[in-house]
């Protein structure tokens, strides 16, 4: 009975909160998926990040498919802050995601466009051009961090 | 000081292990960034397995994007499990693992194949072909972390 119980709030809470949080069966998935994502995204810049800062030596190769696992997963967090998903588990999202969307989506759509960058500038092989394009996703992360992450 | 002690010992804990092992600055990296691929995975292949079971509606565009989503992510645990990454953070890997790698390899190619066949069979937005495809993913799951994971 009880699982059913659950069953029956976790339909209701899907429906009361509309698509946005609907892909997740609750809020603690969402956050812990955004987080997860960015996670992956933020190991395989760094690694690049490392390389663009002279801490690794540069391996093209692995800068290559680094920048290629980062853009994929800059994709992915954004569908994970639908509304009802700012509490149920540890996170850092400030409030004002929720109350300012337009521009976090903005910075969000940003990051992005410089993740996409660096995928470009890592295919290059060119130091300076990842050194760059590294310089300008990094900004984007912080930029970001700064207005919505406590 | 500390930091910079601190960047000796990890470039020394770097270079002791090798390559599977470099990718990542610490064992606590490589384990979480395999659970968090593992679980933004699971995730979407959750969404696809609900409409296979009927617990959903079938939406073809989801599934399509989900599958899409969890075939790519089915790539990328595996070069977090090397050596050295049994421990350093909580973690359900068995040791059996790395004293069978070959077999949790094929186990993990085996995984990454069905879902290749789960991501055209979403494409093709066929029910019973999704239902077919999402059986034998989840089997190849199942038949790993039976062996692999405590």
């Amino acid at each position: 009975m009880k699982k059913l119980a659950s069953l029956i709030l976790l339909s209701a809470i899907a429906t009361l909160s509309g698509p946005a949080m609907a892909q997740f069966a609750k809020a603690e998935d969402a956050i812990k998926y955004r987080q997860s994502a960015l996670f992956v995204m933020q190991q395989n810049f760094g690694r690049i990040a490392a390389m663009a800062a002279g801490r690794a030596p540069l391996d093209a190769k692995v800068a290559a498919e680094s920048a290629e696992v980062a853009t994929y997963m800059s994709k992915l967090p954004w569908a994970a802050f639908g509304e009802g998903t700012d509490k149920g588990a540890p996170t850092k999202a400030k409030a004002e995601i929720w109350s300012n969307k337009a521009k976090f989506n903005d910075y969000a759509e940003k990051m992005q466009g410089e993740m996409n960058k660096l995928n470009a500038a890592a295919k290059t092989g060119n130091l300076d051009s990842i050194k760059a394009a590294v310089g300008a996703a990094s900004g984007s992360c912080k930029t970001c961090h700064d207005a919505f992450r406590s």
